[in-house]
């Protein structure tokens, strides 16, 4: 079966999904997406995927291209079309198409709205967090305001890039010193008190829903929490580290720039979190 | 007439020219630009323009879409189906599609190419040089290798944009005190002694064609040219001030900030500059 993409009003072919060639997600990286699962049924963290989605594009003062409840039809829709029990969910808004120049467009231009859905293997996601993940540190070089989930990513990719040349998974961002988060996650260590360390929230770094959740899970779990920065010196010196992100979800983290984390293994706090995060994704 | 685009190997109606969703383009900002002019049936600074494009792409790790030849028989084509004597032509070179994942795809993926032409009325740039244009600044949030042209250029709209908002033609970035360069060119002054200054060639500005071909049209006026940092300060104390683009030319400063330079009316250098370099650009 072929997989079925929503594009601007219309559940086409994938092959056969096209947006205009002037849509200035294309010309000028001028949109934002989000990623979200849909596991057994439901949606995991919808409301925080769907909040900071209208947030991102307020920020850019792009419009919704249609309201969050006929984002979740189209959301069902296509679930439903690619007959896919467990899903990962992409959702990417631009300003739409108008005649290339910079500025904003005049008068009246729709936004455009893409959605494609593929199948999530919950399983390979827990083996592979049961044997935990390699990272590499890298510069983070981005713009000013990673705080907007932007499809800007090029310097995502390319850290990602050098991750993936240096067989790990993921890439840790320093900037100033400091990891302010990782390629496409949130970066936490876990201290020899059991505390969680993580970046604050600014405009260094995006504001995670996964590394939101993580933190009711710790609160419930009565896990302390320190947000400021750490460097990855601190980390190799903690007893845990891990990632948060939609689709790593709580993803403990081995080894950084070929050094080991801890004693080699996934750590018992991350590993409990994760499970608490699953609990109560699955419950909401 | 419809406008006619190329699109990856086919001239299409610019209305009916896409490309796939999952094109790294817009979903990544994965891809690069070029924009050339051509005038009375010479393209200006077009050599420059292909290496620009060799380097930018050579910097992803993106092949060459085409050997450059073959670019300029499809440059020429797209003219001749647009009719156009005078041109705009818009060159852009993305990754390439591939099932969405940050790192650069497995296996051979063909870049894609784009191009569009459309009516440049030099009349009217000449108009406008003739009165002087007004400039803000804006915060330079850009990532760290803009000496890449990438398609990443949100930040860029969002200045510019702040400069319409200001009734202002172009946003003059401010990083650590001075002036990088425009949101869309590269930023000059000329001191109270005739000589020129321009942001040395750095990852912090895009090394321009056209502020290339300024400092060999200087060279050939025995305008002395300094490459240093300058402030919007120093800029508003300096007679003159100006910007190159390969569409702006050389565009006199007549404002910054809404405050006036030198004594309002473009600058006899940089109205020199520009005769220079429309000579030299129909002369190559």
């Amino acid at each position: 079966m072929s997989r079925i993409a929503y594009v601007n009003g219309q559940y086409v072919p994938l092959s056969e999904a096209g947006v205009h060639i002037e849509d200035r997600g294309y010309q000028f990286a001028d949109g934002i997406y989000e990623v979200c699962l849909f596991i057994d049924g439901r949606y995991w963290d919808l409301e925080g995927h769907l909040s900071r989605m209208e947030r991102s594009l307020k920020e850019l003062q792009i419009e919704m291209p249609m309201p969050k409840s006929a984002l979740k039809t189209v959301m069902g829709e296509l679930v439903s079309r690619n007959r896919l029990r467990n899903a990962l969910i992409y959702i990417q808004t631009t300003r739409g198409v108008a005649s290339r120049n910079h500025p904003f467009p005049d008068g009246v231009v729709a936004p455009a709205l893409v959605m494609t859905a593929r199948r999530f293997d919950l399983d390979q996601s827990d083996a592979k967090a049961a044997k935990g993940i390699a990272v590499v540190t890298q510069p983070d070089i981005r713009w000013g305001r990673v705080d907007i989930k932007t499809i800007g990513l090029l310097p995502n990719t390319l850290a990602k890039q050098a991750a993936k040349e240096a067989k790990a998974d993921e890439a840790w961002l320093i900037r100033d010193g400091h990891v302010t988060e990782g390629a496409s996650s949130n970066a936490w260590i876990v201290d020899a008190r059991g505390v969680l360390i993580t970046h604050p929230k600014t405009n260094e770094i995006l504001g995670g829903i996964t590394r939101q959740t993580v933190m009711a899970c710790a609160q419930e779990l009565q896990i302390k929490i320190e947000e400021r920065p750490f460097t990855s010196e601190e980390a190799l010196k903690a007893p845990e580290a891990f990632l948060s992100s939609a689709t790593g979800l709580i993803m403990p983290i081995v080894q950084i720039d070929g050094k080991t984390v801890g004693n080699g293994e996934p750590g018992p706090v991350s590993l409990r979190l994760r499970e608490a995060y699953k609990a109560r994704a699955r419950a909401i």
